[in-house]
């Protein structure tokens, strides 16, 4: 048993289009990917299933800046009043060589100055559920701290590609970075998040980059191959009081359990050495051999198998949902990695 | 009468797509601007026209980055290999935050690393295009320097947003940079290029910004409100040995023509004090009224009137085609600078 934090708002975040391949196409990150999860979760007998709490944004604004948040609360009312037909979609970037801290006035060029790609479509109801999500995560954070056990919190859409003030990768608000932060404002000294999404976790690492307090440590495909393409290499260390503690492990595509099974016991024994203690895991099972958008091999017994080796570092635990696109499997990837993290 | 400098293979470029309003849209810049154009330059009796000659990238390359340059050539032929279905368009781009000088290896990455947006697709025939319209710019630079006389290069596609490394805004090679670096190869020790078109000309601030040999003066909609967005401000006057050589006059939605050719008057008076030897005019006519995209407000009157005021700078002068959208105007507009040019 693992208590499952959950709610429906998750579909406010029902995007049409996502741009890929030089088309629209309908988006990977949809909501049937929670609805998938949360059944195979609840048949291998996890749960209950609890709604999470409503917060305000006291802890977001810890690891976001405030123009950034009231940008994504506003965007979509201020798209829509252009008549711009489609979803909100940015079109340029402040990308090297330009200004990158003046925000334009008009909407188009805001939201290029908050974005980092155009996969992402802005829509209406995006800003809740990304508010909903964000909630699991701290729901799920509280009930580690006030008991101890471990939590499942499936957040929809997932949050790790979400930097300090820029959305991408079908990310707004980083559950993480909120759910690490509540540990340390509720006691905490050291935080650890682990990040085995396939994609690197861009947004955690931009806002921990220069924190001590927080140990990021993400596996994830080779950047030089692999979304996000420009973060997530292994000589990215931390600077200044966070120097040190952060730690890349990208691997190259095809990689099997064998060689994502010693980066992991790398980054378990960098955690360890670290300190934290309490652990959030960015659990994204994109992994898997089958996913439509990544180039690992992982089979759906090893996500047992890594649940468990992450168990054995007996740290109070938060998991929260990230990736993992496109085929059923999801679901029992996710509670094989439960189920491997109890049996530990 | 002035030489006009075109060759069909802007053809070439005829992108199905441009992302727009959220949506995947037939793009404004697209072969019947420079038909039309064509046709109102010869009906007032402009011309002869003239075919390009062929060019090595001898120049270019002292304006752009050679890997960029490589990539362009090759970036379409890359794309289609992956199978992708659509036309090549950059999903995610190393903004702040992120590595600004590692060049992923696959082509998703590669596009991002060498783009500004993701308005402007690539296509089979973009880069010969680009090419066969930086070959106007040359041939019309040699006889510039050769005659003396005025010359029109019908430069399709446009140049004017391309940097020393990244495509954007429907632009891909800098005609204008390009054909100012030869005025200098060839003698000229101090040269102006004047920017009229109603979009920033990023690109060629860029790439000129430290050096003190090119004086780059812009007209254009304020970046707060308008495209390019993140370059363009009137405190950005050069760096380094460019300091003083950049002059921009951000100019607000509404602008009629009065106010744009107080700003121009300036910008005159700029070149004058420079001392340049040859003026490069990138000539957008997006400043028209009736332009889809854009906020200006002149009237087709009012482009005689500055093509009068730009001749009586009496200096060795190339017009390089580059914006104006959407409607028929863009001929007699154009026709209209020349015109008033010759007038003078």
């Amino acid at each position: 048993m693992m208590d499952i934090i959950y709610t429906e708002k998750h579909c406010l975040r029902n995007a049409k289009t996502e741009l890929h391949g030089g088309k629209l196409v309908a988006p990977f990150e949809a909501p049937f990917r929670a609805q998938w999860i949360l059944k195979a979760v609840t048949e291998v007998r996890h749960g209950p299933v609890i709604e999470p709490k409503a917060y305000g944004m006291e802890t977001a604004l810890k690891v976001h800046d405030a123009g950034y948040l009231a940008f994504l609360e506003t965007a979509w009312d201020r798209w829509a009043a252009t008549g711009m037909e489609g979803e909100a979609i940015p079109v340029i970037y402040p990308v090297r060589g330009m200004q990158q801290h003046r925000v334009p006035r008009d909407i188009e060029g805001t939201l290029g100055y908050y974005a980092q790609g155009a996969e992402t479509s802005l829509t209406d109801g995006t800003f809740e559920a990304a508010l909903a999500s964000m909630e699991c995560a701290l729901t799920g954070a509280e009930s580690v701290l006030n008991n101890g056990a471990p939590v499942f919190a499936l957040c929809r859409p997932p949050g790790h590609h979400a930097s300090f003030d820029q959305f991408g990768g079908y990310c707004f608000i980083n559950n993480a970075a909120v759910a690490a932060q509540r540990f340390l404002d509720k006691g905490a000294t050291k935080v650890a998040v682990l990040d085995v999404d396939f994609h690197h976790g861009n947004g955690t690492q931009n806002i921990f980059y220069r924190r001590g307090d927080v140990f990021v440590a993400s596996l994830h495909g080779d950047p030089m191959d692999a979304f996000p393409h420009f973060l997530g290499f292994a000589d990215e260390h931390g600077e200044g009081e966070g120097e040190g503690a952060n730690a890349n492990y990208p691997l190259p595509p095809g990689t099997q359990y064998a060689e994502w099974a010693r980066a992991l016991d790398s980054a378990l024994g960098a955690i360890g050495k670290f300190g934290a203690e309490a652990l959030v895991v960015s659990l994204g099972v994109d992994t898997f051999e089958k996913d439509p958008i990544s180039f690992f091999k992982l089979k759906t017994d090893d996500f047992k198998r890594y649940g468990e080796v992450i168990g054995r570092l007996r740290l109070p635990t938060l998991f929260l949902m990230e990736g993992g696109y496109g085929v059923e499997e999801i679901g029992i990837n996710v509670a094989n990695v439960l189920s491997g993290f109890e049996a530990a």
